[in-house]
């Protein structure tokens, strides 16, 4: 009865067939990857009813949520990032640790076939009894993609895997989203040169607590190495993206198992130095925090630059602007006067 | 007559004693000084009368605007900032350009005494008749800064002044407020590698189209050579502030009036290319509906915020989320909820 959830998240039909809230409350507690993988597709519908059902389901399971360590994984494409989560998890769940990876995919709004495709490239991590694997489409916004990814790290939590993995495409928004949903993150680069400067103009770097100089094998060792070199030259010029903690830089080859045990070390590690100094838990705070007020805020704006008056109203607005017909101030004094006892975001 | 602006700022019974709307605006086209600084005094006002006079004289004053190239200037105190820039502003207004130099001053919160200190500190440029010196209280908030500075410089330019400073002192958010109201920013730095760390540490040399070090004179001149070299080295981690614009690096004492003359050179050069792309206009054009965005959305948030009964929900239930009672999306729901036929922001 391998890899159920797989199958549960490829048939709509299957998932929305009733179960009961006290099947999906038992199912995840016990650690029914199944049942797990159902109630994710619950939270990711956009019906109403669903949506009802899955906050209520959420809010009985929180207080098993928590305990893990979120990890994020970023790099560009051919990196190396499925090679390195599967060998990676694969340690883990040896180690019986049990691992969640959560992959925010930006393809797949453009191809379903994807959700395959992901299944493919981790197909030994995802036959393993300790992992759990889900492919979530990004439902082609920024502020979904974070949303229902955040509960479902949270629906992992409460079944019992005590590693999750946020996994990202190197695109440069959906990093600061990953950071604000996990505990640590790892930047995966290439060794030479051009990868650096890439990294470091996207501001990725400053998000990183550790870096993978992957591929670090064969002919490219010595390349691996005088990128390391100047990394831990360039971090001189950044902040670390976590009080109290220098951002490392490892070197590996996911494809040799070489430096995976180094790297839950170094997050081991970061874990008991961020918990000691607090750091840890403050974050976490924050980050609930930050997404309850990004959902306030993101509700209240959609709901005025959707307004159907200040939608009619804008481009005529943007034009006068343009021509200095008025002033920003004037313009802003128009848009919020044709809009008495409008009510945003307060009726939904 | 000289200096009357700093006069006008200082009294503020002078300032709102009458003037017509016609005085106003004839007296700002035609350049007079002391008109220009009630001018903006009325824009700086709190008062609601005030603010729809001063709207309405910006916007008949607005087909006058923009004919000017807009600097910002930051480093850390002690720098030199003031001296470079009454050097600076010297060798301009006696090319013939007017100059007009904006400070913001977070200082002033504190103390009114700074207003006198900025200008014995640039007496010199004060007296020239090209050049107008307006050091602006911050007003304790940034919002309201970048507001009140955006406007003035508006002004500044209706009265033909051509060349727009705008200073900042170092202390990270502000400038990169400052660079969303300038054509070009210039970050100063000391010699020696301490300043340049935290510069990059604080992100602010990303924002600068050029950095100048300072103070290179004297036994400071191999150090800031060597300071020079490694900002060119840095320079390759980090992606330019403009595009189609590789950020300069530039040696200077100010108190010498050694480089001066270069970083006239180099933004007239930054002018011609940025114009010729069409760069320099795509960005004022981004940065004024970036302004009335910004607007807008502050003025939604801030209304949503300071709802009584969101004040009042507010501590109940960020202890439930923290209690992992509720999730996010139900503490959101409960705040959206209490708020039916509000009206926010749209009867002010």
């Amino acid at each position: 009865m391998n890899n159920l959830s797989g199958k549960a998240s490829l048939n709509n039909a299957e998932v929305y067939r009733n179960l009961s809230f006290e099947s999906y409350i038992e199912g995840i507690l016990s650690g029914n990857r199944s049942i797990l993988a159902r109630a994710i597709t619950l939270i990711e519908s956009t019906l109403e009813k669903h949506q009802q059902k899955a906050q209520e389901l959420l809010s009985q399971l929180l207080p098993y949520s928590g305990n893990s360590i979120r990890i994020g994984i970023t790099g560009s494409p051919g990196v190396g990032k499925s090679t390195f989560i599967e060998n990676f998890g694969l340690f883990l769940c040896e180690k019986g640790h049990k691992v969640a990876v959560l992959t925010i995919d930006p393809t797949s709004i453009l191809s379903k076939g994807s959700i395959l495709g992901d299944k493919t490239r981790m197909e030994k991590l995802a036959q393993h009894q300790n992992a759990f694997i889900r492919p979530s489409p990004s439902g082609g916004m920024q502020g979904g993609v974070s949303k229902k990814t955040r509960e479902t790290i949270l629906l992992c939590e409460s079944a019992g895997f005590d590693i999750i993995i946020v996994e990202t495409v190197g695109v440069g928004q959906s990093e600061v989203l990953v950071r604000s949903m996990v505990d640590f993150f790892l930047l995966m680069i290439h060794p030479g040169a051009g990868d650096q400067i890439q990294a470091f103009k996207k501001g990725i770097v400053e998000l990183a607590d550790a870096i993978l100089v992957n591929k670090a094998d064969g002919e490219n060792i010595e390349l691996a190495k005088i990128t390391f070199r100047e990394y831990q030259q360039a971090l001189n010029y950044i902040s670390p993206a976590t009080d109290g903690w220098n951002t490392e830089i490892l070197l590996a080859s996911a494809i040799r198992k070489i430096g995976i045990e180094e790297t839950w070390a170094t997050i081991e590690r970061f874990k008991e130095i961020t918990i000691a100094t607090g750091v840890f838990q403050l974050r976490r705070r924050e980050q609930v925090l930050d997404w309850m007020y990004s959902m306030i805020k993101e509700r209240i704006i959609d709901s005025f630059l959707n307004n159907p008056k200040v939608k009619a109203l804008l481009p005529e607005i943007e034009s006068q602007l343009f021509q200095s017909k008025i002033t920003p101030t004037q313009a802003v004094n128009k848009i919020f006067s044709v809009l008495k006892y409008e009510n945003f975001g307060c009726n939904e």
